[in-house]
């Protein structure tokens, strides 16, 4: 059988992780947090497609990519995840499972900044656990499948 | 003398359709959707150049482009119309006109999806018929260009 | 087989056009409209029966009386689109479609105008376009109405 | 000694009883109501009079009538009772008590739908239970008619 | 040359007038302010056609009237004045001047009262000086026709 | 047959009744409404269970018993229908109908009063009528509990 | 017996009348404002002290002398009506009544304007007639006195 | 050494678990959740200390009580999490780190449920897993500890 | 004569004064608090009852309890003066007066923390002195007690 | 050792004191707070030095001149609390404590009054113990800087 | 030719710079920005008329000066900007240019904080440079003179 | 010595500069912009890298790309500034000082408008002096970069 895979997107400046206030988003890579979740991958039986884009027209083009080329995504959409009403309808326009996940505690950010769209149409959201939330949201991901499968 | 071009934009997710939310926008693909279109032109006497993008950056070059190159402009902008102030500037900076058209009545969408941004920069809105509203929105848009022409 | 009636029913303040405002209502008169009403039913096969009242209670009981005298309703509410609850709650109430129309892009006009309460009741919302919604609204419900009876 | 007169009065689309939203409304029609009324009449030793209107205007002429010619109203103002604030008025400017009645739990409905103006007027209110709070209405407003008597 | 004539228009609950919350409305009943009406056109040289309804259509019905047969309307349109937009409507549709007058100030009512829709469309606003407001809104009228004719 | 039990639970400072702004809420305590309740639950044949706590913990375990121990719920929670989610979760959490009861009209308190979340999951909602909304209330109640019982 | 005196006040920026923007106040200065106040005040029978500050402090300084030395004041406090909450206080903080004054109807003016904090100390409000305003509000003050002294 | 004790806490209604809303939480009971979260332990290597309390004050209590006898809390507050500032406070005034769980996407519930106090005190927050949400919330606890030992 | 006895209530997590952010809270304990408030109430010549829960009917239960039992309350509610309706209804229940004290200048908290309920029943107060608002409020109290026996 | 000295400063209208709604501000004049601040002040063994002004400019420049010649400030800023952001502004600007107080609760006033700027600069806020406020305030702020000193 | 004249006016608390929170506003004093001003106007070509002041409504009066006295005007308003609907209207009233600045990026100031009145009458608006928006302003400002003498 | 580069970035539709909205905009084209910059840094003595894209994507990379390869950002990022939260975040995840400019006085814009989350994160923002905002905004940037260099 054919191993399931999972894509992992990231959104815009998360190329900039490690430069980017690290004070916030800790000190690794983007290049650190793809090596977690191979990491997690192996452990969990799964192989992932980890991408990176700043365009929000790319983003939409890969949740609709994933309808046909993967069992789930896990998405850090980072400022899209709160602006993006396109986001939003993308996922709801796809079948496969969507988890959103958060490096900070987005609850605890600026006042100023809108809610999540992106949490309105993902199956469930994990934030504020820094890298981990990787891991984390593939773990999360893949138990989801496999009650669903078992149904 | 030349055909008149009309040009009929798709914004994000709309290559979805048939796939997307069915009981929201109908069993109907994009496909059928430009044959629709290509028929209702047939009918007016006008030609049209029917695309989609799911990039914002993309959606505003072809609305300038139309300044240039055609006698209106139909736009089903989805998501777009409510979140992307660039676009209602774009048609508030070219002067041929722009119909705003929706395949669901927007007005029986969650309440906290925001307003549309386009319809402060388009001569008339049309929405809620389903597929029907393209051939409306061409037929508004030609009855606006003659009216206009006549004076 | 009997000929289709729709009901074109015009809220209050519509007896003043041509007179009112006319850089925003046009210099045409509502018997004008009407003229332009009967000419698109006779081109889509169907007779209007066209009225006018600035009592919102009248309105309230032409709308019951579509249930069982008529197809459709096509309805240019004036401000009672706004304001009027009961409005909605008749529209609501009845099972023929009802589409609404207004001569103005009604979301264009003073930000302090509450928006449209008929919008969450009517099947779709034509606006914008001057006289021409009239006909417009005349298509779209004959479209409705010919993929209800398709069904 | 005279039999004490209830206005029992009906705002608009109380006549589509029956056939409105009848999921949410009862399949009971309006003359089932009035019976319901009459059974209660009897047993409380009262006589009502029991109208229903789609006209504003008639509401506010009746609520003044009460004034002279009634002992109390219990109304089901439907939609007006959010949207009137002349009907506020008029109740607020008798000297006879106003009960205000619906048949649905009015803070379950469309958050979009304003709050009733007419209960910061009524002596109190009583929604939720179907038609029974026709005959929960006309029973408030005896005991309330006797309290004050005792007095 | 024919006496000018002023329309004086009441809406709903003014017939109350006496009886309603004297202790913010006054003692004197309706009749009594057309009294009060009547002395302040003698010494105006004007006439005037004294008018109530509790109904909003035959007020709307009454200010079109005012277009073609009266110099200026004095309007007391109570609840109206805050929730008719078709009376704001109304009031914008003709050309003929219209005061705006409140026995009461309407600033200093319950914070849950809408504001007024009139107030953006009457030339001014006059309130608070209990039954004065009538005269003194006549005489505000008559100025400022006798202003425009100066021009 | 047992005879249908029915719990009449107060909420916080409801055993201040009599001391407590008395003005508002009457001169009678709790203990009077007890006998009240006990007089109307002869009349209707039910019993019933009639308590009071300050501590919404000790409420939220008695909302929870009703579902095995009762056949329904009168409640007047007080101040805590405006704040405590946790009640409305409970009520929605069991299937036995729960009625909602004030004492005062609650839509005439401070504006700065949250509204009612209790009214969100209750069956209908009875308030303004003072210490009458007891047995108004219950026999609302075992009005709905007979009509479900006739399905 | 000596005459009544009143005092005209006008807030911040009045003393620009007939420079500032001319096409909203008029072109009339504050000195032609001044003689329509002392001809009004002819055929009233009373006498004004007419004065102007731009300084917020001397405005309650003269409210406050106000109480002493006149029998009613008419203000127009320009922008301070609207954002001084210090004139509000002292208008409430005197006995002798006061009559705001506008010379635009200022609920026409932008939407970002605060409301009128003024309104809800003042007898009562005047605004949109121009310079009419002035004599009006004298007009209105000097009945409202002589009512007054007629109880 | 000994094995790090992790509290999970359960909030109101949340003994309801099963019997509540099981489209929404799911058939299992929080008996079953418990052994869900032991079997977490085991591969954790941590062990627990489940309880669960309808009563506010006693969540406070065990929150403190974590201060010296817990390495750190995984909570699922139910409707206190909104509400319950003082739970906030408390989860602020300990040291111990606090992961907010929810059983389901609690950015897809009713718009009128307050946003979450507790997410602004808790390290992180996982939500709409169903049951998963608590040994997800477990890991995440662990691997943050974990990391904080490292330093 | 019997001494004057003030209760001096604590509400939740100020058993954790000393722990819970001491830059904002001060180092001291509760128990410090008590021994602070001992000797205040020495020199004002009156004895205390200090109590802290976690608790909110237990908080209600005490404020009851003062009724027949203290001359005043001092009350720290905490956050639940905040969020607690019912404490606020409690105060208004009794007839003892009762000030409203917090550590910290509670206006220069938090933007989303919602303002005092409590502020709204209390006589009046005092915050942001640390510590010191416990004496400050206790002679406050007396003060007031002192001047009401006075008249 | 020069005696400390403390500024009692007090806004707008409190000249007016034992004038202006006496039964809100009570029967004593500015000149009785000041001989009670002398009082308190001897029993603290500082000097004040009390002034008042209508004029916002003059207050700030009081603000500022404590800088140099105080070391403290009572402040009584009266409506300037609340609408004053340039004397928040001046209040941050000095390091000199400042301790706001008022006579009256200020959060039971009218609901459309503005929140105090002022208490987000002030040290602490006193309110509603009437005239007291002014020997608790001088109290709170020798204190405050007693405290200070010690460290 | 005689030099052109720029007025370059401070509002309150502007004194106090190089005290008042330097590490918003920087160590220089306002002399030093007067320096600052006078070798820009030197290198612009113009001179300047440079003052500061407390009061509203001197800085009402000097904007009225600038209108016969000076080519324009930049103006550091301070928090007047944001409050002072009067200033607003005097640089309205006024046909000379002003330029608004301010030494912080306002837009990063606390969210309370309203926002400037004064933006909506100024030509434009620099801020967040420092001491440095000083020159830039008047150079703005020079050009805009420039451009409109040129045309 | 290199020469310091300055990219002026360019967002959505400015490459309609010219054509759109010319009345708000100016007459003159991008490249006319262009022609001003470089003559600007010519004076300033550094040279710039000037660019426009529809895309917000690209203009995210962009900002990256400054990071490592200019000194600092001049940008006018029109209709992006107010909705791209992702901007915004690019901006604080670079360490080259950003400069925000608009060409009109965005703070005179439509009320609908959403204001600028690029001020957030900019050093300043100049707006309203049309194209003399990008020389304006380059002078600011070299005088900040100078500055810093100096420390």
């Amino acid at each position: 059988m054919a191993i399931r895979k999972i894509m992992v997107l990231n959104g815009p400046n998360l190329n900039l992780l490690g430069l980017r206030e690290p004070e916030l988003y800790g000190p690794g890579t983007l290049e650190d947090v793809r090596l977690l979740c191979e990491a997690e991958a192996a452990e969990l039986g799964v192989r992932i497609d980890f991408r990176q884009t700043n365009h929000e027209g790319i983003l939409l083009d890969w949740v609709h990519e994933a309808q046909t080329g993967a069992a789930g995504i896990v998405i850090n959409a980072a400022a899209l995840a709160r602006t993006s009403l396109s986001l939003h309808d993308a996922v709801k326009g796809i079948t496969v499972p969507v988890v959103e996940i958060h490096i900070t505690n987005i609850y605890q950010r600026d006042a100023w900044r809108p809610s999540s769209y992106l949490s309105k149409a993902a199956v469930g959201v994990i934030c504020g656990f820094g890298h981990d939330v990787y891991p984390l949201g593939m773990r999360a991901l893949c138990n989801h499948l496999n009650r669903k499968k078992a149904v």
